[in-house]
């Protein structure tokens, strides 16, 4: 059994690790695929040293199968094939008891507050673990946790049939945005300034537009007949994501904020009063997230064939690492952990 | 007849205006009262003079009676007490169709984009007219206007019964919004630095802070038990103002936006993300909010007498704007129009 150990100050090592047997309530998932995360290419880049514990096995997007069950385990079975949804809750703070756990106060995040998926044997709580369908390929059983986050963003956006639905960041989760508003039923454009990403959205069937080429505001403007759009992600965590946000949406128009944003950008909040604009922070998926992004996914709908760029065995994890930071030809790169 | 005419570099000269007779759909009002809004103070202080025409009669807070009817006018009659609601939105951009005509792209502001209030007979369109009930003071028919902005916002912030509030700013339109938050049934904190309006605040029965003298962060976590407020309302405009509004709410919190932003602060937009709040955009009113505005006033319910702080002939218009730049002793000053 092998795991990747993140070692702090960019350091990875590959080694044997110990399997951990599941106690009560517990499942030991031997992990198939593990998607790398932009939250783990964070930690390999040190800026989240005081969450982690060394040496941290990061990884909390997977599929695998049920290696073996802890006592009072009663969903799930030796054999099935499963993804895990990473939160761990209090069940005791106001957003635990008014049902909004996933922004739970305490959360504990598997892979990041505990071991993660980076490894042959993953062991979890039973809650976490959810079976996937037969016919769902375990590579895309992989993107179930990332396209949770997608149908939570979309779902906070409220995106209807027929709506203008504007990306901006068109990297590995504002592409499953677009794709997922675009099953909505939604016109989508994404903005995007990396040339592999943009060549890869376009064949997703995807309208885009590079906004150091072309006027943002003005080609969305002209799509809507002056009007603005009905809902904008903000997706790039950039001081220009911030400003162009608020120009581009409708009046009574919202503005999904995903991106991880580790320094206060300036906000228009003129346009909020002058158009009745809505924010609307979103954080991680709840479980109808969860279940929907599984429901999608098994459908066939999304070509996620294409979302995934890269495949490496778990040893090159550091490579990944290296592909994701230069910003040049990926979109998400997977781990097989098990061969 | 008189009027107060606004020419330009804080010069405000008080002098004979033509009576302009009602037309068609028209309504000629010899006004009562009139509130001297905040808009009227940027107006005064050459902020708005690409907008205004000179020289511009201000004025947009209003009561008076009704005095000459043009053709067409059926909802009124010569001698009805009234006040104007003053927006006169174009009825064919997005905003209108959907129903938000307040937020009309060519939204025009009677007393702005057209002469307003501030004059013995105002001509307004007849759609812009409400009567009010015969227990209703005039001098608190002039403060409808102003009213309605707080149940806009309150009704849009969504407050409900027993939720904790927080109110940044405790100027005129703070303090509407207090009142009526409270009617609501919340329990009410507002935030202001001026001694005056403090003091006032407390008399109303409200819960202050002063946050030069008190952490207001920590005063509101240990009001909400570490939860946090459920809603608040930006009315400072200022950097502080934008900077603690993302601190206060809990979990999936709204914050309003009534102020009006010259310049983008920062705001902390990892927050809404961390939190899932919610900001929402208000701007003046809708017809329901006008009505309920005239409903609460005339209910008797609200301190309104204490709102007004002063009450000028026209002629001292200059003095009322002198007073409100200083920042000092005056909560709402309202002209006697027709003395």
């Amino acid at each position: 059994m092998k795991a990747a150990f993140y070692e702090g100050d960019k350091k990875i090592r590959i080694g044997e690790c110990t399997c951990i047997e599941p106690e009560d309530n517990e499942v030991q998932i031997k992990v198939s695929y593990a998607g790398i995360c932009g939250t783990d290419l964070h930690i390999y880049l040190g800026h989240m040293d005081k969450r982690v514990k060394f040496p941290q096995i990061m990884g909390h997007e997977m599929s695998g199968v049920v290696h073996a069950l802890g006592g009072e385990v009663k969903h799930i079975a030796v054999g099935d094939r499963v993804t895990v949804m990473p939160l761990d809750p209090c069940g005791k703070c106001q957003a635990c008891l008014s049902g909004h756990s996933h922004i739970c106060k305490n959360l504990k995040f598997l892979g990041i507050e505990t071991p993660g998926a980076f490894q042959t044997y993953w062991t979890v709580p039973a809650f976490a673990v959810f079976p996937i369908p037969d016919q769902l390929p375990m590579e895309h059983g992989a993107l179930i946790e990332p396209l949770a986050v997608a149908c939570h963003d979309v779902r906070i956006g409220d995106v209807k049939k027929g709506e203008y639905a504007v990306v901006l960041g068109g990297g590995p989760i504002g592409t499953l945005i677009a794709l997922v508003a675009k099953e909505a039923g939604a016109r989508v454009l994404v903005s995007e300034i990396n040339p592999f990403r943009l060549e890869l959205l376009k064949e997703l069937g995807m309208d885009t537009i590079n906004p150091k080429e072309k006027d943002l505001v003005e080609y969305v403007n002209l799509q809507t007949q002056g009007t603005g759009a009905d809902v904008v992600f903000e997706v790039t965590s950039s001081a220009t994501g911030a400003e162009v946000m608020t120009q581009l949406p409708r009046t009574r128009g919202r503005i999904v904020v995903v991106a991880i944003f580790s320094q206060p950008p300036k906000v228009d909040l003129h346009r909020f009063f002058w158009r009745e604009l809505k924010l609307l922070g979103a954080r991680v998926y709840e479980r109808e997230d969860f279940e929907k992004a599984i429901q999608l996914a098994a459908a066939g709908k999304l070509p996620l064939d294409r979302v995934i760029s890269e495949i490496y065995p778990l040893e090159d994890l550091e490579k990944g690492f290296k592909q994701m930071e230069s910003g040049g030809q990926a979109m998400k790169i997977l781990l097989s952990c098990s061969r």
